[in-house]
């Protein structure tokens, strides 16, 4: 939990109550039911410790991902294993972000005591994941996001390839990859085995719309890098709640391609509606969209009932950029409504 | 969670499937039906992030403690604000730990690279936590446990003081003094309040026996100390359900006080029963107990169905001590039962 720290992220819908928010980037479908019953059932079940193997989780991961066991590891959410990913790097070399993108990284990284520098990708570029081979060396580690938070941009494979080619330690976030209308296109499971030098991190988050749950896992082929990172944490971290969730997403396959689909379709309309009334809308492939409006959007829109993610925090962009998530269509309606009324 | 590392804990039921599990020390009452009620419901809230702040989660601990909101830290489970305490440690000092006492202190230390030496209690004293200020002379923190596990042993007040007044810092692992019968004798609030270089861990995994849903917090008048411990991990480290089951626990105190007088009770009346068989019974003032018995009893006792914790992995115990947990008056009866089978 934060103390007095100044929370950077979006989705808090604590501190404005009853908003409608397009902060966070979560499946618009919400949580499937399948889930929920998991969760529920599993309250009868919390006098005892959650399994410190992740045994059943870990098995079904095993199958959907396409990958032994032992290059899987579970954690209290995917930012929970960024922080285990940072304190398993060495102490004395730097680390390389490629941004604007998520926060959580240097966070981490601060923690972990490490130093870390920005590869800023270029605004007038689109953001566009231009970072070659040579860019990374010295790096002990490369903390790249694909399709990247906030701009949706996607890196593509072969790009992925090179930098993995150099032996430099790379950490890809793929929590969104998941939204993406062509996943398979990565072939992750044979960059898994063929690069034990990176680290994919995905998540149930946004994918099953769980954030409130907590759960993440890596995957990487180098088991003592691995084991490493294990051990920067206590053994109980996912909770039972958690695991018994996990088991019951991975059976909900078609409920994550019917989102896909329809999330597709929406980003398609709201883009199309955003860009009509002057906002530069930035070709994201997830289930959020980076915008740029020289007017000013947050406030009016928040009185309007309407959150969006304000991205100024962000090393790399400046006043001007927001995101939202694609929502449903009738509340997508009704940020189009707003937009139109601000931007008037 | 674990990897390819041993599980050095108790209550592995995942490996000993059906076993009657004496090993992990828990509420014998269960969880309250309140907590597991609010679990249930938070299921269907799972699609927001947490509160990062866990604002309703602190406000309710604020009231219980009588401490200020600001000397409060929540965590996923007792183990993760180990490692955070570990993690806020500076590196270059050596840390001391009172042994023989539970190894998360010292799997913490490790992680953060953090040199720590054992203060072993002597088994001639019965454990008894004789450690003298000038003990932690040099040393950055200290970490003790009241009631200690596995011993049961509490460490008297006026002794606390002492440690607390050389100026060290001390991690004073409290998370089972809800099962003594007067923790009230501690005076918390007035130690925390007095002594910035103390940290109090408490959880409420043992009194409400949530162990599988991971909560726990800190208690520390340090705020620059507090503040680092924070950010030391992702700011929604606590799940929604955890805080929703620890504001629901605070409403049942009554079923912990009932639990503690229950527990009190057994506890004589199991002590008098394994002393009448030979085994030494160590005067524990938890929910558990120490036992020392010459004849092997972890397999014996698991061939009838019963699973006890063999401490000789704890350093400074060795094999003939055992950990058992005080249970219902029925399981208990089964446990004296087959210990008299086994000792005859």
């Amino acid at each position: 939990m934060l103390l007095d720290r100044q929370n950077p992220h979006g989705g808090d819908i604590y501190t404005h109550r009853g908003v409608l928010d397009f902060s966070s980037n979560i499946n618009p479908f919400g949580t499937p039911e399948a889930v929920r019953q998991a969760v529920s059932e599993a309250a009868a079940h919390l006098s005892a410790y959650p399994d410190p193997y992740c045994r059943e989780l870990v098995g079904a991961l095993s199958a959907y991902e396409e990958l032994p066991a032992e290059m899987i590891l579970c954690g209290n959410g995917a930012a929970e294993l960024i922080y285990s990913f940072a304190y398993a790097l060495p102490k004395k070399e730097k680390a390389l972000i490629v941004s604007p993108t998520f926060s959580e990284y240097a966070s981490a990284l601060a923690a972990a005591g490490i130093a870390y520098e920005h590869f800023m990708l270029r605004e007038e570029n689109g953001f566009r994941p231009e970072i070659a081979p040579e860019d990374t060396l010295g790096y002990s580690a490369v903390f790249l996001c694909s399709p990247n938070n906030p701009t949706g941009i996607t890196v593509p494979r072969e790009q992925l390839v090179r930098l993995l080619e150099t032996g430099t330690r790379v950490f890809a976030d793929l929590c969104f990859l998941e939204f993406t209308e062509a996943p398979e296109r990565y072939e992750l499971k044979e960059l898994v085995k063929a690069f034990p030098n990176l680290t994919v991190l995905k998540a149930f988050t946004k994918s099953f719309a769980v954030p409130g749950l907590r759960l993440g896992y890596v995957l990487c082929s180098d088991p003592d890098f691995l084991r490493t990172m294990s051990e920067k944490t206590q053994c109980w971290n996912v909770s039972l709640p958690a695991e018994k969730a996990g088991v019951a997403a991975l059976s909900c396959m078609d409920f994550l391609t019917a989102s896909v689909r329809f999330i597709s379709g929406e980003r398609a309309r709201v883009s199309a509606a955003l860009s009509a009334l002057g906002v530069r809308v930035f070709p994201g492939e997830a289930n959020y969209l980076l915008l740029y409006s020289e007017a000013p959007l947050y406030e009016k829109l928040l009185d309007r009932g309407i959150l969006v993610r304000d991205c100024r925090n962000y090393p790399g962009l400046r006043p001007g950029y927001y995101r939202i998530a694609i929502r449903t269509a009738e509340e997508n309606d009704r940020l189009i409504a707003a937009m139109k009324e601000v931007l008037h």
